[in-house]
């Protein structure tokens, strides 16, 4: 498979959960017509879903469905009215059941996850997104190994949010605070450094100074001491403009107030607590890791929603054009 | 010793290390007339020091030295050019040495604090006050056990931050954040409910639902399970408003817009993280646990500016009006 040419990013989008409301709020989003002046999106999945979709927006869209393993038709993503689809695991309308938990549609929800990724590590697409996922479904399928953060084999990711000038990069995620202690690792520390710097460069989010938070009150402890002080001093004999550790309870507001282009929290609530009690709209997630932009949405399936075709599609319509804008090098969106 | 009839609360004050800024800040606010409205202030101290701060600041104040065990006299606190001080530990002016910590400055805060508390105990005062003290100089003295989140044989005492719609009581404070779990019972939680449901309907604080934080990502793991869940349902047993263990990163947005009138953090950073991102002037800190409003400021004690008089005497002089306030039952100043 070749790469056409680009004008905008090719974008792939995968819808999430077919028995959410990803499928719906995709379609909408492309009927928006919001999408094409920033990228070519391409959907990374199965036709009879975004057809279904389709059927159950009322939206005036037509689908082409794009075989896998050849390459992409130059007007790829062109015609804001057609629906590109490239064709991966299948996945027949009879097989989704709105609004429920199932093996099967976790299963296709990671196999195209996966795919997406192999196209864009094959310079394929530019940028992808992942529309909402039930973690349920994945795991009762096993492939929870899907999700970015997840993935074995593969470099680390970080989730990355930000909210005006509040971007926040998360050393870890979901764990359970007791036991984020041990996963505060100098090498940890260093490569989540590298990785913030290597983004704010390639994908345009500012040019300034990193703050890293401490673990504990007043960023006076051991983590502070052992891990992630040298970890500091490594980047900074690398070059990288980084400063820390700073003191948790300190470190959001001096970024809100510019002396920090970016932060990076040890675990998922000192960030999150930061950004969603300063007010987050949920319109700017990222993952750290892959080696390009791979975007999300802050909202699940929203099964109570899934079928009725009135799901907000903000979210993902942001995270589609906040791919691309990173994938162009112009921060996000 | 008897308690005067009172027009306004009688507030204790103790200046804080004698090395640092407190005397001076004391006085400022002393000079500022903005005290006697709200409070009848009285300093537990030692009349040489208050006597040097005069001197420093260049204020037009009196000093009168009320003698320790007998009646306070019925004009105590009322004349706003003379400053009353009740004799407590004594120190000379030969042992102040400003901007450095010393055992002598360390003891003599301790005492200080120990005499203020046992006359708020009696009654004799209605609230009390901490000026910046020298934790340093406390722990070489070994009387760090007079602050009162530190004091042996009485009650556990909580910090308490307020700012705008954002109240939060801290279940832990300085510790390190590996060690939170362990310190997140059953019997500490609940304790600390009733003591906040109390200070809201005696202070003024408040009439509305508590919120009660997780300690983990979405409030999802043992600590809610085991302690924070159990807790909440006692306390809802016995009748408090009371709502939990709500996701971290969502519970300090839903005080902001008035879903909760309180909330009770697991640790230090959780409440201070949102508070100080979102906006805090230090202008409102009081330790729930003593039977009285006992305030403090939010800054140290400056060694760099002490001595010079030009310390900023803005949140002494808060901490003194809340004191009152709260002693009053009408809330933060």
């Amino acid at each position: 498979m070749s790469t056409p040419p680009l004008k905008r990013p090719i974008i792939g989008i995968v819808a999430g959960d077919p028995n959410g409301i990803g499928p719906e709020i995709l379609v909408k989003a492309w009927a928006s017509k919001a999408l094409h002046p920033g990228c070519r999106p391409l959907v990374i999945g199965s036709t009879p879903v975004i057809e279904q979709a389709i059927r159950l927006v009322g939206a005036p869209l037509l689908v082409r469905s794009l075989a896998d393993g050849v390459a992409l038709p130059a007007d790829c993503g062109d015609d804001v009215g057609r629906i590109d689809v490239l064709e991966s695991a299948a996945f027949p309308v009879a097989a989704i059941h709105h609004g429920q938990d199932t093996a099967a549609a976790g299963a296709v929800s990671g196999a195209w996850l996966d795919h997406a990724d192999r196209l864009a590590r094959s310079g394929v697409l530019a940028g992808t997104v992942m529309g909402p996922i039930s973690a349920k479904a994945m795991d009762m399928a096993g492939v929870l190994s899907s999700i970015a953060s997840h993935k074995p084999g593969h470099e680390a990711a970080y989730l990355l949010l930000r909210s005006g000038a509040l971007v926040i990069a998360h050393l870890t995620d979901h764990l359970p605070l007791r036991e984020v202690s041990a996963a505060i690792t100098r090498a940890a520390v260093s490569t989540l450094i590298g990785k913030l710097a290597e983004a704010m460069a390639l994908w345009g989010l500012g040019a300034g100074r990193i703050g890293v938070a401490g673990f504990n009150p007043h960023a006076s402890g051991l983590e502070e001491k052992n891990e992630i002080a040298p970890a500091i001093d490594q980047a900074r004999a690398a070059g990288i403009d980084v400063d820390g550790p700073i003191s948790p309870d300190s470190i959001f507001r001096h970024c809100i107030e510019g002396r920090y282009s970016a932060v990076i929290a040890m675990y998922h609530d000192q960030g999150h607590i930061a950004i969603k009690t300063w007010g987050f709209a949920g319109n700017n997630v990222v993952f750290l890791g892959p080696p390009y932009p791979h975007t999300t949405v802050a909202h699940g399936v929203a099964y109570d929603l899934a079928g009725t075709g009135q799901a907000d599609h903000s979210m993902i319509q942001n995270a589609i054009l906040n791919a691309a804008s990173l994938a162009a090098g112009r921060g996000f969106y």
